[in-house]
């Protein structure tokens, strides 16, 4: 997607063919700053330190980490490389299950190579494969979800789309168009009229700093609202659709995704307002049952109790409680499946069970 | 209720009788600092600028304005001065109902009065009653919502009571023991366990700055939480009630009060915990048949674009959304009455309808 008027990405392969460039999104929304990795260090501390974040990013980024590990191995060293190299990449985020996918498929790829030449040439071609997948299943879903934002547009022709979003499932969480925002991307490019209320999401603010700024940037009417207001929008008939990402989702649909997310799901159910998750079915977790079973990560209270933003004198981190009182701070809950009202995934718009067939149709 | 250790108020006439001292509500939670108010203009500049805040707390402020405007005119001028410095007093904050309540409430003590001896005697008397009355709705109101604790706490002995409340509603919005609060000091001070889950209540965070400080300094236990988080509180059974205040109710229920309201209440309803109102009576308006009648105030969007709080280098502002976003900013909400398990008021624990009557016979 455009940034100062020109198409982005979150990673290109840099000048040269040396190294892989990414944007640093720690520095997002008040400065863009892009760095150079080259090695399966710099790609590991990378992912650890969230200059890159979000789950098919990281995946897309640690499958150059082993490209790198075997370029800079000697003919014999290879496959001591990919082990030692690829384990040290699984750890940089050891809950992130997308990092551990795409660096198995990365190694697979080479092992199944024969000649060193061959396993090189493997490498490059495994991580690039993970990017087109990635393009190809963001494209898809922006498809699907486009269907369903033109329908509203033919019902309220005088008026613009309103979509309401939580968290960033935006480009800079993938390698371009993103999750939940594909479908408005793609409607944004179909010259749909479109406005997106982006929630703050405290309390790291992904939606206020990232999803407000990559929206902004291609040049997609929205507004920033504190998460206390999203209920009264709902609520309030200035909402037309709901479209978020997840993390993980159980056999059953219950949806584990940014904290926060549940409240949407009931103030939408209640304003009988559509709410769909958008996610590559690689998300679903077949293994879960229903949402029960989902771990719930708790981070650090300092999350809820500092605030980070642009100070007079740059980035700066305030104190917004007292400084004896503690905070909790789950990163993620849980939506029924019963408040979905459908998964924007690769394969269409289905439920759960029509996502199940389709990936055992395959 | 206690600050360091020692009880406190959040006014008291100051010794020598010549002023009011309040406690400079824009310094916390981070600053204590009082000051001393001696004229009407003093206090319709504290109420204007939010030195004290709440509406039963600016109404006993506003009160003492009145006094102040009788004490310094001549005898031939005082009800010249009632009316003259009663429309600025009332002009500080045009909103605040109670604001208009109070003043008015003084100015006719003192007109009923006929000689200037009298005047003033009545002009301080009506100021103090202002007070007592608040003190004495406050104290009802805890031992109503007392009750309410008590009976979870008999269910659950082996474990503290869990309460959640939402912006601020203490003491420090009243005179002392506030509204929502009220019950949760009063179980305190009944030993009864108990733990508070108090929402950072975003846009202006007066539960993570005040809430929390009120409750830390009088040694309530306590944890602030994200919005976000508190459906995820209360799905997952760590809530036993909710309490929280109202700006305004409607005849029928509908509840007015601080944006993200309605969204604990939906969480609330959908786990089947209780959601109780916390308000005097007069907060209750009997001309608007339900809450779609209910203005919502728009402020400014730089209260989500900005954060405040404590900086390196003393109190800060942070910018934390891109400098070309937009912001909305409603200040309320409208939790329908259906949402809401009773109101606890000086007349007990009632339903609106329950209220209706009281009122009327009395």
């Amino acid at each position: 997607m455009n940034i100062r008027g020109r198409a982005c990405r979150t990673l290109w392969e840099a000048p040269g063919g040396d190294g892989l460039e990414v944007i640093d999104q720690r520095a997002l929304p008040h400065r863009f700053v892009t760095t150079v990795l080259r090695t399966p260090e710099e790609v590991a501390i990378a992912i650890r330190d969230m200059v890159v974040r979000g789950a098919p990013l990281i995946g897309a980024v640690a499958g150059y980490g082993v490209d790198f590990a075997v370029r800079r191995a000697e003919d014999s060293e290879i496959d001591a490389a990919l082990d030692r190299d690829g384990a040290m990449l699984e750890a940089a985020r050891p809950t992130a299950v997308n990092l551990r996918w795409a660096v198995r498929f990365v190694i697979e790829a080479v092992k199944r190579a024969s000649s060193p030449m061959e396993k090189r040439r493997a490498a490059l071609d495994a991580a690039r494969q993970i990017v087109n997948d990635e393009l190809d299943r963001s494209r898809r879903m922006g498809e699907a979800g486009l269907a369903i934002l033109r329908e509203i547009a033919a019902r309220k022709p005088a008026s613009p789309v309103q979509v309401m979003t939580h968290c960033n499932a935006g480009w800079l969480a993938a390698v371009d168009y993103g999750t939940a925002t594909a479908p408005m991307y793609a409607a944004f490019e179909a010259k749909l009229p479109l406005h997106v209320w982006v929630s703050e999401t405290r309390p790291r603010n992904q939606g206020a700093s990232l999803t407000a700024y990559e929206l902004g940037e291609h040049g997609v009417p929205h507004t920033v609202a504190a998460d206390n207001a999203c209920g009264h929008l709902l609520q309030r008939g200035k909402v037309d659709v709901v479209i978020v990402g997840a993390d993980r989702v159980a056999a059953n649909g219950d949806t584990a995704n940014k904290i926060g997310t549940y409240l949407k799901a009931l103030a939408a159910k209640a304003a009988g307002v559509p709410f769909y998750v958008a996610l590559p079915s690689s998300t679903i977790d077949w293994s879960l049952a229903d949402g029960s079973g989902i771990p719930i990560e708790e981070r650090s209270g300092d999350e809820v109790r500092f605030m980070e933003g642009l100070g007079k004198n740059g980035p700066e981190r305030v104190l917004v409680t007292p400084e004896g009182s503690a905070a909790c701070n789950p990163a993620f809950d849980v939506t029924p499946a019963n408040l979905v009202t459908g998964f924007i995934t690769e394969f269409g718009v289905v439920t759960p069970a029509e996502l199940l067939e389709k990936v055992r149709g395959r």
